[in-house]
Formats: C-alpha cells, sequence, structure tokens
C-alpha cells in the first residue's frame, strides 16, 4: 500500500485519475453539468466504486482546496484498498483461524483509524468496511491508526451482508455487538470468526444482525447509553484474543 | 457537578472567580506585569491549586476569546472536582470494593472525556488526575464523555505517587499498564485495585510505576508499537471487569 493525495480538482486531474485507476472513493460534480468533459467523467466513474454526488456550486466551493474545481472534486482514497482474498492469505501465512472485523457504517475518521491500530494489535487479518455511509481510507484514518493502516488489509465492499453470506461459506461465524446480546464472557468467540461492530449512534444494521451466529454483549454497569465505538471494538476484540489464547 | 464556563479573561473577572472559589486548572499572567490588581490575583491564586504560568502577550492574545485579557486568564475547570473520599463513598453505597481509575499525564481531551466514560460502563468508583502535565475537566472532555462526567467523581492531586502511597494505607493495590508487565490474564486485579494508565507518549512514569504492585500488559500481536491509550484503558478496565464477575 503505498501513500497518495487526497483531493483531486479540476476536469483533467479527475479525468486522469479514474483512467489511470487510482482508487477513488466519491465524485462531486456541479448539479446540472452536463458538458462533454464532465460526462466523460462521469461515464469512468461509474465503471468504478465511486460514489457520485451532485451539489451545488457553494458546496463545490467550500470542499475545494485550489480554489479552481472546474466543477468536479474526487476524493481518492489515501491508501489502496486490499481484497478480502488478502485476509485470508495473511491469515494462512501467519497459521491461525481468520479473525476479521467488520465495520457497520463507521463514519467518523479518528474511530475507523483506531480500529485499524487496534486490529492490528488484537492479530486480526483485516478489516471490512462498507462502500456506502461510511468513511473510507482518508489522510486522517491513516495518522490515527499510527502506521497500523500499512499492516492492516483493508476491503470495501458494496454491502456487507452479501459479505458475511460469502464468508460464511468459507467456514466463517460471526459476532456482533449489541445492547441485547448474550454476555461476551458466556460466548464461544474462538475459530475462522468476524466480529461486526456498528456505529455508535445506530449500532448494527437490522439486516447484517440478522446474518450474525452471535449476538454479544459487553457487560455496561454505568449510568450511561454506551461506550466510545472504538473502545468497545478494543474490548470486543481482546476478548477474541483471550478466548484464542486459552 | 455543575457546568461552567471555561475561559476567565480580565482582573475582575479572574479575581472574582478566584474569590468565589471557583475551581481554577490554570492562570496565565503577562510575563513582567506587575501592578496591584495582578498582585491581588497572583496571591489569590496561590491559596489554591491553579498552576501559574507567565506567558508574553503574543501567546495571551492568542487564547483570548474576548480580545480584552488585560494580562490575566483563568481556565476555570468545566465541572467541579471530586474528593478521594467520594469515590470510596461511591463504592460502599455500592457495596463494592474500591475501583479507580489513575491517569498520569493523559494531555489529550479526547482520551481524557473517552476514559471517563469507560470508567463510569466498567464500574469504577472514580478517577484521579494529576494537577500538572495533565489536561483538567474542559467541555471538550465533559462532551466526550457522553454524560459520564455527572456520575463518576474525578479527582485532581499533587502527586499521583504519593496519593497511591495514601491510598495503599486504605487498602488498595495498584496496577500499572506497561509493555515489559505479566499478561493481565496472568495477574489477580480483583479485590480493592486502583488502574494506573500512562500516556501514550510517555507511559506510565518511573516513580509512579516503582509504586505499584502489578505491571501487567495488554497482549500486542500486531507490527505497531502500542494502541491508543482509551483503547487500552478499556481492554484492561475490562480485564478487571470480567476477573471480578467470575
Amino acid at each position: 500500500m503505498r501513500y497518495e493525495e487526497l483531493t483531486i480538482e479540476g476536469r483533467n486531474a479527475v479525468l486522469e485519475a479514474f483512467r489511470a485507476k487510482r482508487p477513488i472513493d466519491r465524485l462531486f460534480v456541479l448539479d446540472g453539468c452536463q458538458d462533454g468533459p464532465v460526462r466523460s467523467i462521469i461515464r469512468e466513474a461509474k465503471k468504478t466504486d465511486a460514489i457520485i454526488t451532485f451539489v451545488q456550486k457553494e458546496r463545490l466551493d467550500q470542499m475545494s482546496e485550489t480554489g479552481k474545481h472546474q466543477g468536479v472534486i474526487a476524493y481518492a482514497a489515501a491508501y489502496e484498498y486490499a481484497t478480502i482474498d488478502d485476509m485470508f492469505a495473511l491469515a494462512e501465512e501467519k497459521g491461525e483461524p481468520p479473525f476479521f472485523i467488520l465495520l457497520d457504517n463507521i463514519e467518523d475518521p479518528h474511530n475507523l483509524g483506531a480500529m485499524i491500530r487496534t486490529a492490528n494489535q488484537a492479530g486480526a487479518h483485516g478489516v471490512i468496511i462498507p462502500k456506502r455511509r461510511a468513511v473510507g481510507l482518508t489522510a486522517t484514518v491513516a495518522k490515527v491508526s499510527a502506521g497500523a493502516i500499512n499492516y492492516v488489509p483493508v476491503a470495501k465492499v458494496t454491502n456487507l451482508a452479501n459479505t458475511i453470506d460469502e464468508l460464511k461459506e468459507r467456514g466463517m461465524w460471526f459476532a456482533c455487538a449489541d445492547m441485547d446480546g448474550e454476555l461476551m464472557y458466556n460466548c464461544n468467540l474462538t475459530g475462522s470468526i468476524g466480529l461486526v461492530i456498528g456505529s455508535e449512534g445506530d449500532g448494527v444494521g437490522r439486516l447484517v444482525k440478522e446474518k450474525c451466529d452471535y449476538i454479544t454483549k459487553i457487560p455496561m454497569k454505568g449510568d450511561i447509553d454506551s461506550l466510545n465505538a472504538s473502545v468497545a471494538m478494543g474490548i470486543l476484540s481482546y476478548e477474541i484474543v483471550r478466548q484464542r489464547m486459552k
């Protein structure tokens, strides 16, 4: 994986980025802009995973770092994404049963960065994030990960629920964190496991939750609602570490 | 505990704050300023726990929110501090052996806020922070704590090592987190316990570490150096929760 710049602005730069197959997370296009170059960019974008959003000029002006966006701004991933096969390969190389972290709609780059850092220390073989409604591998995520982004494969998938189905066929079990689950100490979290963590606001989505084999919970003794998402992810990941070490 | 404003500027306002015994964490005074009112402020400040720092005009101008600092700016705690006796009282009220979190030089308000949140969920009876080289209960800390600051007593002490000595006399044991410690699963972390967490950069200070009964470590399977401080604090706190539940 290598470091790349974050924001690409202007028609030529954006078109070239798509043609060079750089990993673009999002493309912002001036609403109503229909001329040839912009249509070419949209056509190229549609061949990729990029999310295309049409926005007003004010929004583009705000987002622009150079002031010369010409109606198009692309957000490139700061790091390249891995594939799920990369993760299986890493587990095999280490001679360990696969341990993946699946993040459902984590939007805060600080949380994503901290989770990638924890994933590395807990010995997870990869992190899987959804394409939509989630932060990608931005420069902030890379920084907060404290270098872990260079070691943990991160894959972006279209649909987390479908990915869980596919991984189940490859012999994996899934546990998700939820308040109404079974106490984590009483769940068998060993073997080939995927740990699903939801966002702080919404938790794990219903569809994804239904796919999970275990719904597990952290004991909460406090007066408030929940833990910080990256702290909760750390506690659950290390319960997996503890059970694996026994 | 009640919410208070954060920055107090101007000679009258600062002097009144000290006279009203508001909890002031830090006082910044224009270097070389020696007139009557400023001398009164410094005299009042010396009766309290406030850290007094003499700074250049540029620094005060930068810190000022109103532009009218008149050579003095005070940082009030956003919340009132508790005492260690408050913490013992809370433990007794709950009928539990005391479980305190001691934070050695945590400077990042986000980390402190997240740790107060986790302390509440893990059932800790209080958080102890040092007066110097540490962030206090600022508005950011309060916000990140997600309301936990209203439930967890936070005490500020002059010297963490001395406080550990005093608490040992009251029957407490101390464990600190360090890379060269014993695996946390192999340490007995039950009973009346104080968990000491160091800053990310420096870890737990030497003097404090020497006072601890256990040096305990989180298993690190990764390629990077460490975990985020608040994630590490969460993992260790929940190892205490697990051992207490057995």
